[in-house]
């Protein structure tokens, strides 16, 4: 799309008026930055997947989102932070709209930074074993980019195919290999930052070590675009392992399973991956996929080993697992395929559901207790709660739902986010955290306040004042 | 020894007033807390090991150190800040001071917080994988008393023996294991920190995964006694590897091997530990130790392997060094004990030496020539250079030297300071950091004003000052 076109949406009526003149700004003095004007075009921006209505409507000729810039290049952001600062309006930074807690959620007097052009793989260095890239890269893209050289990007968020690098930096994103590989913060060794005066400044290096100075990577990594916005990223590669096995263990219920889990801390083997499915899991993803997980256990264990020694790993695994009860099987590769896309793909739903999802951590010591209670939190809310977890991490990510019925989709039940609410105050009563991987946003800012301390949050904001004095990112999230 | 022991010390007569005002106040307010006074006997409080005078000379009476505070517990130490900052006598946190850029260095008009006191270990959680320690604990004590769990901590910097996690935390120190299992950042998970109002906060998580509001973790690990006083740490263990393998690829010429260690990253495999030696060093440490090293070839690659299929990690190894031109042995446990045993403690001089040791990080593909450019150096400016590295994560430590001979030992000339600087600039120059592992005190600032820009200095700065307004912590260091 050339600018022109970009410019030339029907612009919303009633857009705030520093809104209409930032945009005219944009077209007059940067005409080379493509902007989308404040329309009914631009009203998807106002959402994330963790804001946007669960139900769906067709926008009105009244509604419309907010203006939004796609720079091309890091000095067409230094010039769109400058003008946004001029114009006193406040901006909201967009990778792949992916995010879960309204972290890129936009309000109609904002202005949105989509990094989406700024998605070029500038660099792979195999013998530094690190890529360069733009943030608008989406993570699957890099990982096809850099298999033929035999490396891979570990940081592995459900979300890998459609989620930009960007993204993940901003909310440091998990997912199924962390246990082993770390969180989106290992995996970033420096990036190139804008921030709130236009500036463009460089933190951290290219070499594994570097401790010059304070950690402004990350600092950067996981800020939810409150700091600044970034430009480009070093991040680390490794080598794709020389083996990859899947093994089972079902369990004859989820306690079980839960306190099973504990067997693999036990003993030798640091698994790549450490799924959990209790046992309303393995019903629901039947019964939306056809498949037969039920028959074979009321939970199951999925883990993923790799690198040397598979086969001493396999071993040692099952030694571990079938002595605290575990029925384990060590899958051929066609049938672990088929387990790991029934993980990434098999759940949803067969009739209408209202739903909670939630992305809690705790000490994974923790986790059969906080499986153990969700029975209470059922009862007492009247919802249905199941729970798949990276175990290994000790993060879970439960599944609050009521059937809808007969009943008006819109008239959302208070009883899911109560018990969403109660399974939060679970965590936070084993040591754990309101949010594992997700981020705060602005769907979790009531729960970090039960989480941090009143001078842990006043420590956040004034470093977020000291780095962006007049609250030109983000305003109201995260923190 | 009692407080009342404690404060017993000679005063020197020439204390700052308001430095002996405040003594006088922890005596009168605190009486519970131990102190030292500035005394003769503070004067080694003075320095770390970076700084501290390379010709030792007797203390005389007209010399004293810092008043002292030893505090016990994380409350005390909050009265400490407290009362330092109602006296404006600015605070020095000082592990077992060990660093070696100057960060633990005190001026007589300060006041050293001294964590020797704090070295309780509270907590091993072996189903977490975690120990919740204090700061004072000696990175080797917590490796020992975790061992019967089937546990390590991580991070192994050279000074393990007598260096305590709260400096390896200031620093984010580095060592051996790094490439594998990451820098101190990567192991610490929680903090509690007394920040410069005294304040008590907690930062981080004990579960692995956690993204509830800015990494303040990650901000505290290096920062080097500028932002708090870490009064406890939660922090990360691994379980002791099944296996471990030592093997050595002796080469015809230092670039030989320097040019080698790509092979390594080409392979497959990836080592807990990658040391490189080149020809001095191995000459160096025969004639200090009387090993036959250099007779086996002139530059080293000393690797461990660890973890699962150690055979198979050792024959992929061995091909990969074998095919460029590596002599590679897979040692027995006995030679490969011996053979750390000289990487630890097998350096030294034989005749008295000026010497500078240095701490430069380059991306790893750079390190070939990094080390093929010492001889311009040391012809420039008269010094002899070696270096062994962490060669798996880019880390070299150059020792610059110069024979004393029958010069006056305090007559020190300029030009291995010189050599040393020309050395970060080529580092720099290859896109590289001033400090790897060390921390840049105050023996670095300088430096690290050629590594970063102004705006990225002036944003580490505006990030001090959220958090400690008047420069109560460690004014002058590290940013």
């Amino acid at each position: 799309m050339t600018t022109t076109e970009a410019y030339a949406g029907t612009r919303a009526r009633d857009a705030r008026p520093e809104v209409v003149a930032l945009a005219d700004a944009f077209a007059t003095r940067f005409p080379e930055i493509a902007i989308r004007v404040p329309s009914a075009a631009t009203a998807p921006y106002r959402y994330d997947r963790g804001t946007a209505p669960r139900v769906e409507s067709p926008i009105s000729d009244d509604e419309h989102g907010p203006l939004v810039a796609l720079p091309g290049t890091p000095e067409q952001v230094q010039d769109v932070v400058r003008l946004a600062a001029e114009f006193g309006v406040s901006v909201v930074t967009r990778g792949a709209g992916s995010g879960l807690s309204g972290g890129a959620s936009a309000r109609p007097d904002q202005l949105v930074v989509s990094t989406e052009r700024l998605n070029r793989i500038l660099e792979v260095a195999p013998l530094d074993e690190v890529a360069v890239v733009e943030p608008g890269v989406i993570n699957a893209a890099l990982n096809e980019h850099v298999a033929p050289f035999g490396l891979f990007y570990a940081p592995d968020p459900a979300s890998f195919e459609i989620s930009s690098i960007g993204g993940n930096i901003a909310t440091n994103a998990g997912g199924l290999r962390c246990a082993k590989y770390g969180v989106t913060r290992e995996s970033v060794l420096g990036l190139d930052v804008v921030l709130a005066d236009g500036s463009l400044v460089s933190v951290g290096h290219r070499s594994i070590k570097g401790v010059t100075g304070l950690d402004l990577t990350s600092l950067f990594v996981g800020s939810e675009g409150v700091l600044g916005i970034v430009v480009r990223a070093t991040v680390r590669l490794r080598p794709i392992p020389v083996a990859r096995q899947t093994v089972t263990a079902f369990f004859e219920s989820t306690p079980a399973g839960a306190s099973g889990l504990a067997a693999i801390t036990r003993s030798s083997v640091r698994p790549s991956v450490v799924e959990f499915f209790d046992e309303p899991s393995l019903t629901g993803i039947d019964a939306f996929s056809g498949s037969g997980l039920r028959r074979r256990g009321a939970s199951l264990i999925l883990v993923e080993l790799d690198g040397y020694g598979i086969a001493e790993q396999a071993h040692d695994l099952t030694v571990a697992l079938e002595a605290v009860g575990g029925t384990v099987r060590v899958e051929s590769d066609e049938d672990g395929a088929a387990l790991w896309e029934l993980r990434r793909h098999g759940r949803g739903f067969t009739e209408p559901q209202w739903f909670v999802g939630e992305d809690i951590a705790v000490p994974k010591s923790r986790l059969a207790e906080v499986y153990a209670r969700f029975a209470e939190v059922e009862q007492r809310y009247d919802v249905a709660i199941s729970a798949v977890s990276h175990a290994g991490d000790g993060n879970l990510h439960p599944a609050i739902t009521r059937p809808i019925g007969d009943a008006d989709p819109a008239d959302r039940p208070a009883e899911l986010d109560e018990a969403a609410t109660e399974l939060v105050r679970i965590a936070l009563g084993v040591g754990g955290t309101v949010s594992g991987e997700h981020g705060v946003g602005t769907v979790k800012l009531d729960w970090a306040a039960l989480e941090l301390s009143d001078r842990n949050r006043a420590a956040q904001r004034a470093l977020k004042a000291a780095l962006d004095p007049t609250g030109l990112f983000n305003p109201g999230k995260a923190i």
